[in-house]
């Protein structure tokens, strides 16, 4: 793909229409604190959620290790270097095709905490439950969570419970905070990355998104789409017992691949080239998009990542993730390029290119 | 107050009759499962609270940490002790004389990692907003966070938003996680409470939870009761610095003073002997209390602690938390007994004695 590292982008192909391409451009035209209230697209993992962390939970919180905004943050601890993470989920419905609440919150976590290498050891975990859920159906996240605890390998170590009453909530919310070990020699950040890195995917892309659209919506898609859901912590290991020389991993949920991609190129100021024919998309999710109108680079996934790995090792990496059964469906999707730092640009079917850039928000909100 | 060791407590005097003692009694008639829905109780930290916790989460989870039950779980990773300890917020409404749910998530998440003895090193931060809360409230918050976690010294490192639509959520709801260091020598757990342990309170109590009742409720006592949420970890290292072998620390929440009690009594199955004169209650609160019929020892604190103190550490103890400014109204207030093991009891003014049993849910919910 290296006839394209120099290509300058050109207008998008297909719906979107970017005659000019500016990355800055979703700066909000006053500051966000002059930002009456707060939207939908503020929690969806695209630029609005971006401007909220960095112009008002940055500044107010002062540390420096959130404003590298890095899926965990890593620091040493007792001689070792320890990944933290946390996420809230509040996914609607609570029980979907694939999963629930309760294992999306052990696997999103500890997918987290993969994507810096570690291996999750202990997760919190905080409910906060609506007056009137009916207790079975607290029973069965619960059970859900520990199911995928112990298939992860991580212990629920501590917990909350709080109540509000009905109609203040809605059912269930979960939020687990994970703490893993980085073994020795393994460094994944985004500053790593190189022109020339491979860009791999471990499998499918948009599943899970279209999952919860499949019975949020009440549409009928033909198949029965079941979430990708899972814990993605021995895959990384599998990828990096081959070199521990990997550049960044990150796993693709909110805003989806498109997001992710966008990240890592920001913080990287490398620019990404991805062909747009090799991204895999299973066509029962290809003809949901279709007919919703969505991109599947845009919709979340819950079970899959992204890697930027160095040329020499892509062909083993690859391997490798192909014979774990997380990465069974893993591909190579593009490169990093010298060219239009911090800028994703995808080659079309159609022999074109296009600006992939960074969502507002989520397309469908409220999916994790 | 040896005196006391050895008296069966009798009926109990004033409101409260309870002419025979079981402990056990709280259990539901039905096993939880079979309950059919979440109450506010189950928020409550008490009873209800607990049989959630022991009857689903213990037994989903199926770790060995959570079923320690205490504000933190301990467990040593790269070659030291760290404690990990997360709780929600939920209080309503968002700002009280005193502060707001921003500094208590703080706050009560470094005070569960102090009662373990450890120095809170970093925090996650974990919001959900509900789509429209005014923006100006989501950054008061943030900032009321970040000045908390810099008076703490604690680094808030990792964080998430969610948002759901208007009318799911109440404005902001928070999770804190966080991880601290125990130092070297330092075990406070309630088994290690042994009869004639002294129990000192580090000030007065029922302060936070009445001030969260005179604005919640409209109700005017005449003086503006402020709450006293504060971060002790400054405390309890001074505490520390004169022995490390306290016995064990609650900081009395959710159930106040007597759910404390209650869960170091059951756990540690040594019996307790307070003295209800020797509580330091401010006028205002003990007003407040009386106008409302509340009982100052249910009623939550946020900034308290309650120490079992081996005795002939205790006056050299009570002497170093009198002098910093979070302990200036530390006061002995009863004594571990071998008689009546996992049961607290209260000497009344009157010259009787009470039992002072577990809460079923909160007087008032949301106060946290």
């Amino acid at each position: 793909m290296s006839d394209t590292t120099s290509q300058t982008p050109t207008t998008a192909q297909g719906p979107r229409d970017l005659p000019t391409v500016d990355i800055t451009g979703w700066a909000c035209p006053a500051p966000l604190r002059e930002t009456p209230r707060v939207v939908m697209g503020h929690g969806g993992g695209g630029a609005l959620s971006a401007e909220l962390v960095q112009q008002i939970f940055v500044p107010a919180f002062g540390g420096e290790l959130l404003a590298q905004l890095g899926d965990s943050a890593v620091f040493a601890l007792g001689g070792q270097r320890l990944a933290f993470s946390t996420d809230s989920y509040v996914v609607r419905p609570l029980f979907f095709p694939g999963g629930c609440i309760g294992d999306l919150a052990v696997n999103g976590t500890v997918n987290d905490l993969a994507m810096s290498g570690a291996r999750a050891a202990y997760l919190s975990c905080g409910f906060i439950l609506e007056e009137g859920v009916e207790m079975p159906v607290v029973a069965g996240v619960a059970d859900a969570m520990g199911a995928a605890a112990r298939a992860a390998g991580v212990e629920v170590a501590t917990g909350d419970t709080k109540v509000v009453e009905a109609g203040r909530g809605d059912g269930v919310y979960l939020n687990t905070a994970g703490i893993g070990v980085i073994p020795p020699g393994v460094d994944l950040r985004p500053q790593r990355v190189v022109p020339g890195d491979v860009v791999i995917v471990s499998g499918d892309i948009g599943v899970h998104g279209v999952a919860i659209m499949s019975v949020r919506e009440g549409l009928e898609f033909g198949v029965e789409i079941e979430s990708d859901c899972a814990a993605l912590g021995g895959l990384v290991q599998t990828m990096l017992a081959v070199t521990p020389e990997l550049h960044v991993l990150r796993d693709p949920t909110r805003g989806g691949l498109a997001a992710a991609l966008n990240e890592i190129a920001t913080a990287s100021a490398t620019g990404v080239v991805i062909d747009e024919r090799a991204i895999p998309v299973p066509p029962a999710v290809a003809n949901a998009c279709a007919i919703l109108g969505l991109d599947p680079m845009y919709v979340a996934n819950e079970g899959k990542l992204v890697a930027f790995v160095p040329r020499e090792h892509a062909d083993a990496v690859l391997d490798a993730m192909r014979a774990h059964p997380l990465g069974a469906g893993a591909a190579v999707i593009g490169e990093a390029v010298a060219a239009h730092p911090g800028m994703v640009v995808a080659r079309t079917p159609l022999g074109g290119t296009r600006v992939v850039d960074l969502p507002l928000g989520e397309q469908l909100p409220r999916i994790c």
